[in-house]
């Protein structure tokens, strides 16, 4: 499910171009059992499984391996610190921010563990960021992940072709998009408005800036407070 | 990908119960062209390319009335509104709450643009609401979309099995999750904390309880005020 999501569309077109590599690591060919059994009942009782401290750190161990491998390789400086991301309720919000910041990172780690949770010691042992997309509860941390993953691949250099990075720019100011028109003129007896066939850019400009700081204090007034500072200080 | 990741997992065995229906719309199968194209270049210029209403409008007419007939034939008041869901940085925060109300409807249709957009005139025409899933910009709605479904979907009665709801209230409560704990008691030196060996249930709830809320006060000062004034009202 991992590789058919990030081997979609602009990511998939990443990694075909080996801008991005993507590896998938399974936890239960870390149980050391037969069954391939990674949970466990919770100390002190209490509904779910919790997945064991034993093979997930199994699983970092052989992953942060590759990583100095391929550092080694590559003649990468091979003590850095591998970058763990812990997808969980529990952590903090993910925002435009944190994604410019994890896109720095040459390699991360992402660790989906079930929603019932993973034995906090080897959680306290690697982890180096607790994420959360929202306040909203999935069903598991793999399209948490996902989410992260496309979020901070867009913003690797050469990934997004110029027409599709410029659009960035109108939303990294902090507004919501204004609306968006184009053919035909009239669709269900409801016209473009004026301006936009007008061919004067400055109006332009101008009515797509008024529009969006009206929709932004309507829908996201926290949004708009900022940017109404940031721009009168 | 969308088909792929819903039918992975808790999802997908909802899926296979009959619990949940998944039907995906190409919007390209309404381009009404030979070339199958659905996006052109915006009015008053711009980078990127603006879906067009009459694909969408077309997709949403095609969709709507499959709604319908199962509707009628399944004998359900044919006359309620379909929701309309469009994935949107436009959109209002989903949240838990949003997840709830949503699970009432028998029938979403989910909306995924291009993050350029669609034309204004028919979301305006069609779109019940607007969501965002995080302050974030992700490559296309596609994934936000299947982060909406996955968070509804496993509200839908019989989609969770027991042991997995339970975990629900835990987090429903508005704080985040205590630390978990599994064999074996000692990992890489640590011990599990005594009191979860102890038997003792009262302490075992106290000590959740407690390290619960230190972690919401130290990660989501906002969801611990939120619960304090709730709890001291």
């Amino acid at each position: 499910m991992i590789e058919t999501c990030f081997n979609t569309s602009i990511t998939g077109r990443a990694v075909k171009n080996d801008l991005i590599t993507l590896k998938n690591i399974n936890i239960r060919d870390f149980a050391g059992n037969k069954h391939m059994k990674v949970d466990d009942y919770p100390y002190g009782g209490g509904a779910g499984l919790v997945m064991q401290a034993e093979p997930v750190y199994g699983a970092y161990d052989h992953t942060a391996g590759l990583i100095r491998k391929k550092r080694f390789i590559t003649g990468l400086k091979t003590n850095l610190p591998v970058r763990v991301v812990y997808m969980t309720p529990r952590g903090e919000t993910f925002t435009q921010k944190k994604a410019h910041e994890l896109a720095k990172n040459k390699e991360i780690i992402f660790l989906c563990g079930h929603y019932e949770g993973i034995d906090e010691r080897v959680l306290e042992e690697i982890v180096t960021d607790d994420i959360s997309i929202g306040d909203y509860i999935l069903t598991g941390g793999e399209l948490a992940s996902l989410v992260v993953m496309d979020a901070v691949a867009r913003l690797v250099p050469g990934v997004l072709h110029n027409d599709e990075s410029a659009v960035t720019d109108s939303f990294s100011d902090g507004l919501l998009e204004y609306p968006h028109y184009t053919r035909p003129e009239v669709f269900h007896g409801k016209r473009v408005p004026e301006v936009l066939l007008s061919g004067h850019h400055a109006r332009v400009d101008e009515w797509r800036l008024k529009k969006s700081l009206e929709i932004t204090e309507k829908i996201r007034p926290d949004l708009y407070e900022e940017y109404i500072k940031r721009h009168t200080r």
